[in-house]
């Protein structure tokens, strides 16, 4: 690339640029074979070993075992997901519980009412998502609890799971995905979108303990039931190689650095230099969260307090080759998406530029 | 590439170099951005430009006006349109007639059936798929006729659409799109996983008649309804930007070699060329296809009489690098997958080998 610009974009989001080059060379050619990735059969022996090879990155990246655990490369978002869930494990006069810590939670929530009876148990939807809701009572006989760990458009997320007991925990963890090591063992499906630290946009990964998909419904067709996925490795019809290829390399890639552990020591101390920024800054920028031990390490939201001046940072920043930091459409003000790739060094500088305009503007 | 094989596969297949190229180039480096396209903002201008340029490709290639028909971009295959079609078109009381041409339609119209009430109205399953039925009758108040246009893994296509009065006729037309001109407006909904002539795998191409979609039902949710997809245009939620750049390249270069026409007049001599070697060489080798006039352009399919002779060509022909010409593992013998951006050369060298073997071995 000719430069580089910090891209803050919340998704699809930077990517390692060893992985853009090995994603670039594939598409070129794959294995000297004669042919791009794009073009090999997903039956052959080509894909074969990238597909693989995904799965079992996958599971160790998470620490899961492949006896316990089944990883599926699906396709159709979070947002078929927020679909699937209800499908899947709702029959009727069951109900699901759902804990709304953002606009995500929400939309989740009100896909799987289209299902099945899923039902509000927290929200802190009236604080403007300014916190992660923690005091909740699961309903009896829940049939599972849905959390979203991280709130990209708000800038919240979690960083001790819920206790959620025998009732199965399902997490949306598309904007914080192989961000930072948690027990993964605790739950019992979860799933994300790639596009934000994991790849491009495309593939959905859903990693799933295998009892709890036992317990799936069997009476909802072929294609949107997790058993179809599960029992044809994500190979029961064309899964979206490209994709999943270069997911396999980001994978390769948070391995190299030192896996989860590495991974959330470098987003804490590029989280740090921004929020220290906004701290000391204060009153003149903002942040919306409140609760400072729910501050994302992945997407850092704040408003100059002077929404006057908006247009005008915006400018600087995109002057200063700091692109997407223009907060979600229904939040306004600013968002800066640091996600695993994204370099320290991106990071000072647009701290720097925080300091030096509210001096400026102060 | 440092040299290119003859790539036979039956998709993800071959495409145009030049596609491969720009793609390759795409994934380092988006317009001089200093990002990825991987890397861009599905609602960014980058992005913006390369949605709104293949949406209006995909209508101009077919020969359909923006104001009719409605261009989508979808996930998840045409295994996903198979569910969606009943779901989104056949409430309680209503019925839908299938035509079963192959392994492929016998598939949509299973998945249909877990959905609503659908209809097997013919079927060429009793004589092996050697031919398309053509004689059927709408069954009374049907709310559309279904077709596959082309059977990859029988090897038939269909050259003249069914007529069929007002009932809406729905097509899978995954493996032969964009490869043949029709008269697009007779289809009220036709759908198309890209990855045989049409780009990677990970994007199903909708066009649908408008006036069709709102007829649809608005009781199934939300990313399970055209309507969303629709509405959006496909930006309901983050699509599969990269494949949907492909579909757009390759369809600027059908545009640049004379459009669907051109694409015909190519395809019917690049088949012809199989088709002599394989009657010329009858009994020897045998096609499958008992009805001549339904021998798909996209797919060639044969055996040789002698069976125990079959590893041997098999051996032979990736010697002479032409790969992929296994037969689909439900029919065994071969199958030569020449979708629009195979070389006619390649076909040609294969015409070649089926002569020198059989004269060898004959």
């Amino acid at each position: 690339m000719s430069r580089r610009i910090y891209n803050f974009s919340a998704g699809p989001a930077i990517l390692p640029e060893t992985v853009l080059e090995e994603a670039s060379r594939a598409v070129s050619e794959i294995n000297g074979s004669g042919m791009s990735l794009l073009e090999v059969s997903h039956r052959g022996k080509d894909y074969d070993a990238i597909h693989a090879d995904a799965e079992a990155r996958l599971l160790r990246v998470l620490g899961l075992s492949a006896d316990e655990y089944a990883p599926m490369f699906l396709q159709g978002g979070a947002s078929l997901q927020f679909a699937m869930l209800p499908l899947n494990f709702l029959a009727a006069g069951q109900h699901a519980d759902y804990v709304v810590s953002g606009d995500w939670g929400a939309k989740a929530l009100k896909e799987a009412k289209n299902f099945g009876d899923a039902r509000e148990v927290a929200s802190s939807k009236a604080d403007k998502y300014a916190y992660i809701p923690k005091d909740f009572t699961i309903t009896p006989g829940a049939r599972y609890v849905h959390i979203t760990t991280n709130n990209t458009i708000e800038g919240t997320e979690y960083f001790k799971l819920p206790d959620t007991g025998d009732t199965p925990l399902i997490a949306d963890s598309s904007s914080d995905f192989i961000a930072l090591p948690h027990d993964y063992s605790k739950f019992s499906l979860i799933y994300a979108g790639a596009q934000k630290n994991a790849g491009p946009s495309g593939v959905t990964m859903v990693v799933a303990k295998k009892s709890f998909l036992d317990t799936a419904k069997t009476d909802i067709g072929t294609i949107l039931a997790y058993k179809t996925h599960r029992d044809s490795n994500s190979l029961y019809n064309t899964p979206p190689t490209f994709a999943i290829f270069v997911v396999g390399q980001v994978l390769k890639w948070v391995e190299d650095q030192g896996g989860l552990v590495a991974m959330e020591q470098k987003n804490r101390a590029k989280a740090s230099i921004l929020y220290n920024a906004l701290d000391e800054l204060s009153p003149f920028f903002q942040t919306a969260v409140t609760a400072k031990e729910d501050r994302s390490l992945m997407n850092v939201t704040w408003r100059v307090a002077d929404e006057s001046l908006e247009a005008e940072f915006l400018k600087e920043a995109k002057a200063a080759d700091l692109d997407g930091l223009k907060g979600h459409r229904s939040v306004g003000g600013f968002r800066a998406s640091i996600y695993n790739a994204f370099p320290a060094a991106g990071v000072q500088v647009l701290a720097d530029l925080l300091r030096d305009f509210a001096q400026r503007k102060g």
